[in-house]
């Protein structure tokens, strides 16, 4: 198998070193869509969260397979929704709906299965990180747990950074181009994506790397550290236990670094350096002279989101 | 696209003539599974009703990915004969499951996704038949219709049949070997499983070929024949609007009649001549002199058995 166990998706080899990668996820309304998310939105996100693994590992999605699960008295306008979702979440990144199946369900239930073919030679695994190496992340945190305290715990914010929070959780985007990009410049040795949380996806890199990461820059979202304050919330926690966000997580090779920057702009993304690869097998968070552990644990689902 | 809307896989070309098949199917436990069916089974049937779909293509399933829904309080027992079915169904058939994901859910979810290669020059499709072919089947029809008699409407049956209807619900076989072998003899027009019931899936063969159906043998089970005699039930509608029943239906050129029935037989199968292709737009059962139209129609979920 050209990918390692443990790794979000799956692989097979063709010919002529090209490796066919499949990938399922499934969305279920009761637990994976928060209040308020439209059908479309949902069904659009079902998408988008699968075209993300794929873009951690610098694979270009082809085809987008739906099994639908829908309860017999959803209306017509809700499949419908769904149908645009579907098809909206699969064009944006290239990709084509191209088949599926209707089942009588009592939830809905969105299961997508992506299909995409790479050189294997581009595969971007999750256990290439260095010691040595810079980690760092395309995006900043904390947006989608805000929206979720938002949604969930009644935790109001003002117009402004309710706007963005909102839209983190309704209209998710996948770093596609940008791990693309990357994988085919050969300066990551290791991606994956952040939809389990930061500190829950940078323990599986950790894990499967067998490195360690020593977090020097905690990357919030400046509208988090606004609401943060505003409700005496953590902001660590913010940008540490969220989920639901689909920023990519790299170790960069230092030489490389400077290629890898100008390649993200290139595509109008970004890399913030949050710290390096250690030898150790921990992640540590070194703030002002003060060293402290990073333990795994954050983000199942949102139903469950208060004991984190 | 390689294969046509309308059928229940899609595919994309890759290189050398190859394409890519991809075929999704999802089980749910409240609707799909009949009482008294284990989780293995259920399982087991999940990857089975995927493989049907691939052998009445001719492909070779390459791999299995699963999407699994599970309620909290599912057993460790339960999911280990989940695991066991999803394995053995794909290792009957030369497959591998290869990965997929975990939700929780309200009810038991079994999305089942299918890979395989095939190349483009041996897919069956829907579309060919032509007038004078002849219409076969696989295998005789009825014994699922009467075990889920017996499991829904408890309309009992003595042991001998007894068993043979279970075994029919409960353990559901794919024609692959026969499927396969029949693609790459050329001498199938069209071909379609029989899973949502003969007479729906022929009226499915008929639109997209474009052609009509003359029966003259119903091609009824011997035990469905003693069983319809016992309850007083229509013969015809156990063995026409039936389903979950996973034979081929077959159009053969009349000049390839024998090799074709030699090719069944060199892998333990064979072919069942039921009647012919015609150029008219319907589907005609002809018996004793007597001509009746056969309506599309049939099974859905055993939950509305009773209005077919």
């Amino acid at each position: 198998m050209p990918i390692p166990f443990g790794d979000d998706i799956t692989g097979i080899r063709l010919e002529n070193g090209k490796i066919a990668v499949l990938k399922t996820d499934m969305l279920i309304a009761a637990t994976d869509v928060p209040p308020g998310m439209t059908p479309f939105q949902a069904a659009r996100k079902a998408v988008v969260m699968n075209i993300s693994d794929l873009a951690s590992k610098g694979v270009e999605p082809k085809a987008v397979l739906v099994a639908l699960g829908l309860p017999g008295e959803t209306s017509k306008e809700d499949i419908e929704g769904i149908g645009r979702g579907l098809n909206a979440g699969a064009r944006e990144y290239g990709a084509y709906v191209i088949g599926g199946d209707t089942s009588e369900a009592s939830d809905i239930i969105l299961s997508v299965m992506l299909f995409g073919i790479c050189d294997e030679h581009y595969l971007v695994k999750r256990s290439g990180s260095k010691p040595g190496d810079i980690l760092a992340v395309t995006g900043l945190f904390g947006k989608t747990s805000a929206g979720l305290k938002m949604l969930l715990e009644g935790l109001d914010a003002p117009e402004q950074l309710r706007r963005v929070f909102l839209e983190a959780v309704y209209m998710p985007v996948a770093r596609l181009k940008l791990g693309l990009k990357l994988a085919r410049s050969n300066s990551v040795t290791a991606t994956i994506d952040s939809s389990d949380g930061l500190a829950v996806s940078l323990h599986e890199l950790r894990k499967m790397s067998k490195t360690g990461f020593c977090v020097t820059n905690l990357p919030t979202a400046p509208e988090v550290d606004d609401y943060a304050k505003l409700h005496g919330l953590s902001k660590k926690e913010l940008t540490l236990f969220g989920g639901e966000e689909y920023e990519l997580i790299v170790t960069v090779n230092p030489e490389k670094w400077d290629m890898a920057t100008r390649i993200a702009e290139s595509v109008g993304g970004r890399l913030i350096p949050i710290g390096h690869v250690t030898k150790d097998n921990e992640i540590v968070f070194v703030t002002e002279g003060r060293k402290e552990s990073i333990p795994p644990g954050g983000w199942e689902h949102f139903k469950t989101s208060s004991s984190t």
